[in-house]
C-alpha cells in the first residue's frame, strides 16, 4: 500500500461495518429419479463444478452473485438458468447462509429450492453440470453440504403438512405413485393400506374416472385438488 | 469527483455486480398483551423510532447492519439488544427481503422473529422504542408493515403444526389459558370442547397433579412434553 492510499484511507469517512460482506444466490432442485433395476426412486439435485478459486474443480449449488438491480427471486431464477438452463415455474425461499467462515471472503448466500417433476429437468447438457443423490454428495464447495442437508431435512418435514409432493407428480397419478413419491423422500417404506386411509381422509386428492392399466390390476387416478394451493405463499408478491 | 478521483476508479478492476449492496438485519418480536379492559390479548411487537433518513421520525422493526465479522444470528440478536434492550433466548430466521426499491440504497435485510412471555418483555424503558398492535400499525419505514404482515401470516400457519404457543405460556398453564394464546394468534373463538379433544389427542401436554383456584372452579394445570422440542430447527447449527 503506498502512502497516498493510506492517507486516503484516513481521510475517507468511517469505513462502513458492512463494507466487505457480498450477496449471493444459490438454488437447490430436487427431483426424484429411479436408477436403473433400483425399486426406489432417489432424491437427486444438480451440481455445478467450479472452474475457478475458491474451490476450483469442487461441486457447489448452482448461483451467482446477487446484482444491484435485481430482487432476490429473480436473481436466484437467472443464475440457477445461467448456470444449468434449468427454468422451474416456481422458486421457494429457502434460508440465508452467512456464517462468517463459509467461504474465504465474507459472502452471505440466499438460498432458494425447488421441487420439480423429472420431465422439467431434461435440458440441453450443460457443461460442468450434473445430477447426483442427495444422500450420498462428494464434498462441496463451501458449506453446500449442509445447505442440501438443511433442504431436505425442509423436504422431509414439509411433505408432512403440505401438498408438496404434487410438485414431483404428473397431474394423475395412482395412489401407488403418490406413496412412492412419500417413500422416496422419506427413505422409508410406508404401509399402502394406512396411507390410502390417511390420503383419503386428508381431502387433497379428487378421483378421476379414470385407471391406471397394465401389468398390475387396473389401478383409480387421482388429482389434487386445485382449489388447494401447491406451496402457500402467504402474502409475499413476487417482488421478494 | 476530483480529476484524481476518476481516474483512480478507471484504473480500478471491473466493479463487482454486488458493490452496492449492503446487509441488514431486522426482528419481529411478538409478545401477547391483555389490554386493560379487554377480553382478549393482542399480538404486539416493539418498534423503534428513526432519529434519521431515510424514513427520520417513522417507526421501524428493531435493527441494524450486519457486521463484517459477525453471523446473522449473532447480527439479530446484538442490534435488538442495542435497539430495544431485549435478549430473547432463541431467535428464529424468518426472510431475506430484497427487493430492488425496499430502501433508496440497496439494502437485503434478514429478518429473524421470536415470540416471547410478556415478562421477559420487561426493560428498562428504552427512548424511540414503544410497543405496537400488530393489528393496527402506523405507516412503518421501508417494507416493513409487509414483513410484519408475513411474520404473522407464518405466526398463524406455524401454531397449526407446531407447539409455538408455549413461547407465550408459563411453564404450566390451563388449557383455558392455552386456548385463550391460539385465539389471539389466530384472530377467532375456538370451541373450548374441540379444543380440548385436539389437543389431548396430540399427545404434547402432560397433565401435572396441580390446579389453578380461584374465581372459577379448579382448572388441572398442564405442561409442554419437553421432549419435543419448542422449534425445531433441524440441521441447522448455531453458526449461521
Amino acid at each position: 500500500m503506498t502512502r497516498t492510499d493510506l492517507t486516503r484511507e484516513a481521510d475517507a469517512p468511517a469505513r462502513r461495518a458492512d463494507g466487505d460482506i457480498r450477496v449471493a444466490v444459490s438454488t437447490v432442485i430436487f427431483t426424484l429419479r429411479r436408477p436403473r433395476g433400483d425399486e426406489r426412486a432417489a432424491v437427486v439435485l444438480p451440481l455445478v463444478r467450479r472452474t475457478r478459486d475458491p474451490f476450483e474443480g469442487q461441486w457447489a449449488l448452482p448461483g451467482g452473485w446477487l446484482d444491484a438491480t435485481e430482487g432476490l427471486d429473480a436473481a436466484a431464477s437467472r443464475t440457477l438458468a445461467e448456470t444449468t438452463g434449468l427454468s422451474p415455474a416456481y422458486l421457494e425461499q429457502l434460508y440465508a447462509f452467512g456464517a462468517v467462515d463459509r467461504s474465504p471472503s465474507r459472502v452471505v448466500s440466499i438460498v432458494y429450492w425447488a421441487l420439480v417433476r423429472e420431465d422439467e429437468t431434461r435440458t440441453e447438457p450443460q457443461e460442468n453440470v450434473d445430477w447426483f443423490d442427495a444422500e450420498s454428495l462428494p464434498d462441496l464447495a463451501f458449506d453446500h453440504n449442509a445447505i442440501v442437508d438443511y433442504a431436505l431435512w425442509r423436504l422431509r418435514n414439509k411433505v408432512g403438512y403440505s401438498r408438496i409432493a404434487h410438485g414431483l407428480l404428473p397431474d394423475v397419478f395412482t395412489l401407488a405413485e403418490l406413496r412412492e413419491v412419500y417413500e422416496s423422500i422419506l427413505g422409508r417404506r410406508l404401509d399402502p393400506a394406512n396411507f390410502r386411509r390417511q390420503v383419503e381422509s386428508s381431502d387433497t386428492l379428487i378421483p378421476t374416472d379414470d385407471f391406471r392399466t397394465g401389468s398390475h390390476r387396473p389401478a383409480r387416478l387421482y388429482r389434487y385438488d386445485r382449489e388447494v394451493e401447491l406451496a402457500d405463499r402467504g402474502p409475499l408478491d413476487i417482488r421478494h
